[in-house]
């Protein structure tokens, strides 16, 4: 209703606003009649494809390389044929749906997701962006418009797994990696040659530096801002940076019946004051910064032994990397107080980092005035996921569109976005290919 | 030397100090020249006997019903046979070492201790209260005291698995104890028929409340209150009562890059609160009582998933058993405003229970004035640990009598008492089952 009421009443108030927003790009698109996806068809496919590998809890379970991510990947290459695009599997196991444009001699538009999920996931977090694509490629034919572009629409592989696919195309996938074991039982290798690929030829799948005119993925937020918020579109700023560390804290082991309170080296006290602490440290700042403890062990870990050793995982998540580096260094500051006066030592092991990726500007303005323009409200938002998105934007200028979650829920089989706010994802989508195609820059 | 210029010094002053304190029992047996325990020999004796099941780092992995274990008793038992011990096996696998009184008509007067280990453990907690035993009987044969009252050393079987041997003694070993596994692999039940007992007959191993004439064990302290304070000889007051509870938190497991701060239900914050509060109400009431969080688990326990629930234990020791209700009253409380704080609820399920078991005070004062006659200093204080004589309490008046451990150490290869303060225990022990024996109401 709202979308209705704003293009009939406001549309020279869009214009101005689009005019005014994105630097001097209108998008003229975005006319008295928008090209608009089939939003109920959408949602119809994400259901049908959250058959294969449904588990008794409403959600899926289609972990990559799985027979269910197979046949998942067989059911979304169906309706991209249906579609009319080009379908190929590249070395790396990723789908590649091609739409040819008018001007060959322009770098293509990437768009799409993933559809593999975690291990008891839900039905939206991937398949939203993917079956999203497939549907403005869709419409696209439908409508009869052709890009200058050519369009690639793109399911990457095994995103769950660490991203594999995307990691692929910017050539970050080591043979090493091949090795690892998945939640399906294979390695990675045996994985990508499951689902079509050819490890012997991945460089083969890699894309250069530049070689894009844009990517844009459409996703859920799998938080809960959208939602609490009322907003309908999500504008991603970027895919924060990620550090993870093992934290071991080191005192003395004791029996608890005979070692008196003041008379001990608690390392167990010392880490349930460190992960207070981490809270504390990352909301004493103003932003969107996040800081977790999520796992934790202590050793022996008896109830009648004071714990002379524990090791807890330390999470801290930012868009930009100095505020990032900024809290660990005040955590490790004030972990040194903790460790006087409990008698222990803390050491820092880093086990994992990605640093933030962010999201190319006018991209990001072109989907807010698409929301804009099909009368959605919008926030700015960094995504604290990681995304395919976040290895793209190293190939081209880079976009997310998020769609609210609700309640924040996400892999889980409760995860769920509304039927109207899928739509309007892909609404926005469509019209922010259709803005990058028509972007002098592109 | 403090004994000898006490002895020679201050015997009037012993004298009225004894009967001052004692409420008008003196110690007689306590003469110019008190009868004292060959030091050395026990020394040499625990040395030995701690070459059955020595481990690589200088202690022993004797656990109870293993070969080490059975190799052990049998060497114990050499040496009761050698002070001029009547030895036998009880149907529990106890093993005792009687010596007549010249009154058959008085209860025993029982004293002992166990040799069992933990694994990887040391050579002192358990053998100095067991050799000590044995070799104040020799010490009495020796020098051809006889008591009135027969005198039993006793060695109790699997103390560290659950002090099984004494609780046979009270009947409290079930027919489902026997099933249980132990750390030899065997069960109980397998267990108490490899040391000679007969699962059978268990019954026959009872012993009635008022029974015997008094209880006696000497133990090291395996805290470091002795030595950090340069005493002697701790006058155990009781055995605590430990109340051990599974608490489970519970919040919302949730995505942790995608989640804000402010909508959190953490329940590992709530946990670290927990514990660091657990620790603040311990030490906020003056006392010995002490409270330990050792084993703790976070779910689903990964460094980027918000724990949904967080299990961790809860152990309270105090000998006074309406504080011990006080104080865990008081952490309750404290836990509902952390979880009112956090989004999270607080359970407890409790998992074990022992009453605190007072040790008699005239018991404690004999311990008092044994020790002081012998020039020695003391300090009255509770035991964290559990021990075979909290459930011997139930029989007669019970008395423990402990001996500094360095550094506080126990259960590890590095637990260690001095030859002198063993010595000196030993030498407690005679005087106190001396004193019990003249004792008008034993």
């Amino acid at each position: 209703m709202r979308r209705r009421d704003f293009t009939k009443a406001s549309l020279s108030a869009l214009g101005a606003l689009s005019v005014g927003r994105a630097g001097g790009f209108a998008l003229p698109h975005l006319g008295v009649s928008p090209t608009l996806v089939n939003g109920e068809r959408l949602n119809a496919h994400i259901a049908e494809l959250s058959q294969f590998g449904k588990n008794d809890f409403g959600g899926v379970s289609r972990v990559a390389y799985s027979d269910f991510d197979k046949q998942g990947r067989a059911y979304a290459m169906g309706l991209m044929r249906a579609a009319g695009l080009t379908v190929t599997i590249d070395a790396g196991g990723n789908i590649w749906g091609r739409r040819a444009g008018s001007d060959p001699s322009r770098k293509p538009i990437v768009f799409g997701s993933h559809i593999d999920s975690v291990p008891e996931g839900g039905n939206f977090d991937g398949p939203v962006g993917s079956l999203g694509a497939i549907e403005v490629a869709q419409t696209l034919g439908e409508k009869g418009i052709t890009t200058k572009h050519p369009l690639e629409v793109v399911i990457f592989q095994n995103e769950e797994g660490g991203t594999v696919g995307s990691r692929v195309l910017t050539g970050e996938v080591s043979a090493d990696d091949l090795t690892l074991s998945t939640k399906s039982g294979k390695t990675i290798g045996e994985g990508i040659t499951f689902i079509g690929g050819d490890v012997n030829q991945l460089a083969a799948a890699r894309r250069a530096p530049g070689s894009i005119a844009g990517y844009v993925e459409l996703h859920i937020e799998q938080g809960g801002n959208l939602e609490a918020e009322k907003l309908d579109i999500g504008v991603v700023e970027g895919i924060v940076g990620i550090g993870w560390w093992d934290v071991t804290i080191e005192g003395f082991p004791n029996h608890a019946g005979t070692t008196a309170m003041n008379n001990r080296r608690d390392a167990m006290l010392a880490a349930a004051r460190f992960t207070d602490m981490v809270n504390r440290v990352v909301t004493s700042v103003p932003g969107r910064q996040v800081g977790t403890v999520g796992r934790i062990q202590a050793f022996p870990g008896a109830p009648n032994v004071i714990p002379g050793k524990v090791i807890c995982s330390l999470e801290l998540r930012e868009l930009d990397a100095a505020k990032q580096a900024m809290l660990f260094e005040r955590i490790k500051g004030e972990a040194e107080h903790i460790g006087t006066a409990t008698g222990t030592t803390f050491s820092y092991k880093p086990t994992h980092e990605s640093a933030p990726a962010l999201c190319d500007t006018r991209v990001q303005k072109f989907v807010e005035q698409s929301a804009r323009g099909l009368g959605l409200t919008t926030k700015y938002m960094p995504s604290g996921a990681g995304h395919d998105a976040q290895h793209m934007a190293r190939l081209g200028p880079a976009g997310m569109i998020f769609v609210p979650s609700v309640g924040g829920i996400s892999h889980s089989p409760k995860e769920f976005s509304h039927a109207k706010d899928v739509a309007n994802g892909a609404n926005v989508l469509l019209s922010t290919v259709l803005a990058i195609d028509a972007a002098p820059w592109s």
